[in-house]
């Protein structure tokens, strides 16, 4: 056994089962041991910003890591931006990164690099494996850095990186079985002062949750808190997963821009967090402040994000004597189907309208968002946001998802700006035949600086700078590029052409795209 | 004026007017500032991979640096690659990336990430900047940086971090000229070292030569050294641009792989160097060394690469009293236009058959390589790398070189896999209507993976381990692809259908990509 194979086994028998590939020579030979061990399947993606956000959505779905396995500094390079949102999304996932063999580095061949360096603003576990015989050891410790209960600015993306010579030395096989998810229990101080903060509150204390308190449990005890209490609930603006839908409490997500989120603020005297930080604003805006927040408002901490936010919700609940759930639970109503016009509204009406039970839906930048009330009142489904902002996440994350979960449908609605930075992920998707329909809400335009630049206080958009919001000269064929990944494909104009596509699309075995014509102004 | 508006500024005075951009939210001030200043011209590409790329070959053309405009970290991090191998190349190149309002940071909003941290095995220089009075000077300092005489080991990327408040602050405007590339001269000691070495040498003399070493007067003044010592020439193996064909000294190539790198240093006992370092192997393998030379050989260093190797191989060529060129010049040959079955070869031969006088020819890994000796002898052109080997690199410099060069026709000769890390070059290259061939070597698989694969001792390749090399399933459809970003394409069998493609793609006005089907054992 090489050290090579000692790392995949270190890997498999923690319960690391999936690897989103894109190998160079300096991995050959642990694409040699994922070869030889049965319990590891090797998935291939054209770009590495697809692995990365492929392995965050997986992990989302499955809560155990998947792995990545990227070349030298210049491939984690690459999937840098998807990790940046992993981070934010505290996604736990192993990066294994080869590098040239120890002795090899100090000649400076071309693509050496400091991998560390790079790895650093979005790691929580970063070694460089020293000996082969280690290498086994190095897995299982990677795996459990990625499962670690960490604080929320921290993350749980663990890079091991790995020497040549490590890989292709003698190694040794490694003890030890499946590892699971870290979660810390609150304590009865941080109940006790929800429970009081609750306990006398009303429409001015907001209920604010992320992580565990956006499961299906945890919306449930929510509720509970919220029928009792009538405090107001929201989640944070891009919580990682959550659970909506008929049978399930429905939280309303915060805003995205900061005045709408200081609408919502106003009033609010008291907030309690559970898995959730109070709000700032996404960006700086000159004469628009970062804390979105009145400066009188008492923060009450009932759990931190990498807490067990549903057994605290229960446990306050519980306190408080509310009731149990689901008396005042909505049984959810379809909508009719839209038609006439495509808006994005509309968009949002026909999947509410059309989409299974149990679907899941990966949303990056773009008209997708416009969905999440709509669907939250119309059908049972797990929601993954963009968490770190950085666009081109939502489709390798709907690879991921339906790797974790190849029964349930999903869905990408994919701004087409932000398609355009990972768009290879269709081919993994025609490849691995994932049943994925993608949106495309192509409004041939990065609106969304449009609208920034107005808010930022210019008034006059000259032709340069309008030219670096468009996308429409020339305008991008995604039925074209989809049929270039292998992936069928249809355009949809008008409401009743998005229908009759989306109608296609899942009844299609494997992935479909629609390319959805909607206005910029939309 | 802002502090935007003086940074602009400040760029174009010291004679940067191009910028290569994909700006988010942070950067809209200066979206607005290059809106007001008429010599600077905006190109929006879809992905900062194609923004960081295209500037590298617009400088190798240009020899004045670009800028980007590259959106917080993430965005930064996605133009990682390209800045990899712009760093390999020692182009001058300057990164502007917004940053959030520094008051803002500390509320680690979602795209919070520390810049720095990323930046730094790239950047030759790096600055934060501090105020927005201070923005002009530090773009002035950001261009000083990178046309400064670095070592080659370190770069010519300098990369100025703007935090959005210091943007929109109040600026003023900076005082200076146009700022040019810092080449320093060798030294008389050094020049009389290398004529010693050289002056009784013969075939077991080396003279290596990057950098202006392969100028058209660099190639030249080897050529002198050569026909009157005897000794043997090469260049690197992934020099950053090459001045090659009828009317120049031929510089062979030093090969690849390590075993073919010692065949050709064998016999060699001394190594002059101009420009260059001594070849040590790109990757590390199992018994076989990292340093390519024999442990006696004598290694003599004329000029480092950021020195000025032009004039040290003149002082040299004049001292050894060596005769004027260009009396041994070949003047090429066109060879005949291939026909039957399409390999890598007949490809370089159709290029060298028909493509004009003055082309540039942008590289990637795959085919393209094997061009560069058939083309030498045909017809003169300048030839542009992949410098660092993270793949991707080519269609972006493509994109770069002819917008440095609109009156020269561009050919990007690009292997299938590294092509697809970056495509999204092809819709820059149709909405600028840039002249670039794009010839995609379609093999469908990762070929040198395979090929390295066994180089490390593996001899049965599984079934798992082939498809991480595999590209054929689903095979990708290239014209599609053009398609979808508004090329013209066609798809070539054939010799004959290749050359009729390439035929009608330079008759176009604007992109051309043409699909060649080659075999991956060719």
């Amino acid at each position: 056994m090489n050290g090579a194979e000692s790392l995949i086994r270190g890997l498999t028998s923690a319960g690391v089962n999936v690897c989103f590939a894109n190998p160079g020579t300096s991995e050959m030979h642990m694409v040699q041991a994922i070869d030889g061990v049965n319990d590891m399947r090797a998935i291939l993606c054209l770009f590495e910003g697809v692995c990365t956000g492929a392995a965050d959505g997986y992990a989302r779905m499955k809560e155990t890591p998947a792995c990545t396995l990227l070349h030298l500094g210049a491939g984690l390079g690459n999937g840098i931006a998807n990790l940046h949102n992993a981070r934010r999304a505290s996604t736990p996932l192993v990066n294994l990164i080869g590098d040239h063999a120890a002795y090899h580095v100090h000649y400076d061949a071309p693509l050496t690099s400091d991998i560390a360096d790079i790895a650093k603003g979005v790691s929580s576990w970063i070694r460089s494996s020293a000996t082969a015989q280690g290498l086994g050891q190095d897995a299982r410790d990677a795996v459990a850095a990625a499962l670690s209960a960490n604080p929320d600015n921290v993350g749980n993306v663990a890079t091991l990186i790995i020497p040549a010579d490590c890989s292709w030395g003698a190694g040794h096989s490694t003890a030890g079985g499946r590892l699971t998810k870290q979660t810390a229990e609150v304590t009865n101080d941080g109940v006790i002062e929800a429970v009081d903060a609750l306990g006398n509150s009303g429409a001015d204390t907001l209920l604010l949750l992320d992580g565990l308190g956006l499961s299906a449990e945890g919306v449930q005890q929510a509720g509970r808190i919220v029928k009792k209490t009538g405090c107001r609930v929201f989640s944070t603006t891009f919580p990682a997963r959550v659970e909506s839908g008929p049978g399930l409490f429905p939280v309303p997500r915060m805003p995205y821009f900061p005045e709408h989120v200081m609408d919502v603020m106003g009033s609010v005297k008291k907030i309690v967090m559970a898995g959730a930080r109070a709000p700032v604003s996404f960006f700086a805006y000159p004469n628009s402040p970062s804390k979105l927040y009145s400066s009188d408002c008492d923060l009450v901490r009932l759990a931190h994000r990498h807490q067990n936010v549903e057994t605290a919700l229960k446990r306050v609940a519980d306190a408080l004597d509310a009731p149990e759930f689901p008396d005042t639970v909505s049984h959810g109503q379809r909508p009719v189907l839209p038609e006439g016009e495509l808006t994005t509204s509309k968009i949002g009406q026909a999947l509410a309208a059309m989409i299974p039970d149990k679907s899941i839906v990966a949303v990056d930048s773009g008209g997708g968002g416009a969905a999440y009330a709509t669907l939250q009142q119309s059908v049972r489904h797990t929601w993954l946001n963009l968490t770190g902002g950085s666009i081109g996440q939502g489709g390798p994350v709907s690879v991921g998802a339906a790797v974790a979960c190849p029964e349930r449908p999903v869905f990408a609605l994919l701004g087409d700006g932000g398609a355009g930075y990972t768009i290879q992920y269709l081919w993994t998707a025609a490849r691995e035949n994932l049943n994925i329909v993608t949106v495309i809400f192509s409004n041939s335009s990065y609106n969304i600086l449009d609208v920034e630049y107005h808010r930022l206080g210019v008034n006059s958009v000259g032709e340069k700078a309008a030219s670096l919001f468009d996308l429409s000269n020339p305008e991008i064929d995604w039925v074209s590029l989809a049929t270039g990944y292998g992936v069928p494909a249809a355009r949809a104009v008008t409401a009743d052409e998005f229908v009759l596509a989306l109608q296609e699309g899942m009844k299609v075995d494997g992935p479909f795209l629609i390319e959805a014509k909607v206005n910029a102004r939309d």
